[in-house]
């Protein structure tokens, strides 16, 4: 029988879910999981999620780098803000980076009942999909949403990655379909699509420089991180199989 | 300055907008909000949704009509179910309905902290529409979803409504984005693309006869449903103005 797959579009939905021996997509596209992918991929030893920004400040002094945001602004006493570029410096190669942002690290904690977590962004769409197929457990894509509320870009992602499963997974869930149906009407037009949405309209206050058109390129990388235990780390695609 | 309209695809995500001073628009397509509409404007006198059973068989003892269902079954005391067509029959004229259903009517409950609160349907689309633009005031559209989840129709419909006031209403809340855009790709096909959803699939199982067909017709009716105390009357669209 086929697995079944479910899109939540925001954390504030999740209590609604079973995540109890499920695989779990969490996608923050602007910009903690496009963060994350793109800093393992780069060379980051392993990203700590923390809700708190004292958690980070005492992780810092463990050796961490600290990074993140309060409302896609960063913070002061952190070594990186929330752009995908800063986990690409020299100096996070190697590292453990602590971070904690408004939306990500939030969707991720919520998530930790599943059996498996998993961390998803355009970035690296193929290869969860591919994870997921290897896995062969029920899967539910969480968005990580802006302070609760439904957002385009991580729907868009859910759609996305739901449409390169339609032919594994079965699905008796609307939001699948409604994710589905808003990734097709973006396909090829990622970037203006979700230059449309309200994050992107906040972000421009705050200058996102270039974090828009990297987060909306689809497939630069390869790796797959997944949670062990409090940290994410890249996980060995062959042992999905 | 253009008011402002949002769309909230559950009642589980309410917490999150501010309905002070705000009109709500309440949908809950299959089928309450259509039965509501239906009702309303095929001369039953008053409509009243409560949460309970118990409350609906109390006010049978004072008159009412009492209808409703759980889980789209109809409840066996009640008069009436959940279909459309129950409400127009000869017995409901000039009577007051007392409702409750499993999402439809907790929907009405959680948005009575708004200044005023309309229901829709795609049965009186564009009535919704005028009438809001009449009111001037911020719209939100508040979609009833399925036990907390995010449903296809009811976010069809916030994206059909969303569309008639684009002109005159601004936005900076994706999922308004989001329902115009599942609207625009089901536009024209509104009942096949219905037919897909999952509870479309659960209601095939119970037996939905035409309703489907009947819930999915636009503009048949011109009458706005509204909340005048505990109660549900037809409004006065000219007193919109």
């Amino acid at each position: 029988m086929k697995k079944k797959i479910e899109v939540c579009f925001s954390p504030e939905l999740l209590d609604l879910f079973d995540l109890e021996g499920k695989a779990v997509v969490v996608v923050d596209v602007l910009r903690a999981t496009s963060c994350m992918v793109t800093g393992l991929a780069e060379g980051v030893k392993a990203i700590r999620p923390v809700m708190q920004v004292e958690e980070c400040l005492q992780l810092m002094e463990k050796g961490y780098l600290g990074a993140g945001e309060r409302g896609g602004v960063k913070i002061e006493a952190f070594d990186l803000g929330n752009s995908p570029f800063g986990y690409m410096e020299e100096r996070c190669k190697g590292r453990k980076i602590a971070v904690t942002t408004t939306n990500g690290t939030l969707a991720i904690e919520k998530s930790r009942g599943a059996k498996v977590v998993l961390i998803g962004a355009f970035l690296n769409l193929k290869a969860v999909a591919d994870f997921l197929k290897h896995l062969n457990l029920d899967a539910v894509i969480v968005c990580a949403g802006w302070k609760g509320r439904v957002n385009l870009e991580d729907s868009l992602f859910a759609g996305a990655l739901a449409a390169q499963l339609e032919e594994t997974f079965a699905t008796s869930c609307d939001s699948v379909l409604m994710a589905k149906t808003l990734w097709r009407n973006a396909e090829g037009r990622l970037e203006n699509v979700v230059g449309q949405s309200a994050h992107v309209e906040r972000l421009k206050n705050i200058g996102i420089g270039e974090d828009l058109e990297f987060c909306t390129a689809v497939d630069r990388y390869h790796g797959v991180p997944v949670l062990e235990g409090k940290e994410l780390v890249l996980a060995d695609v062959r042992a999905g199989g």
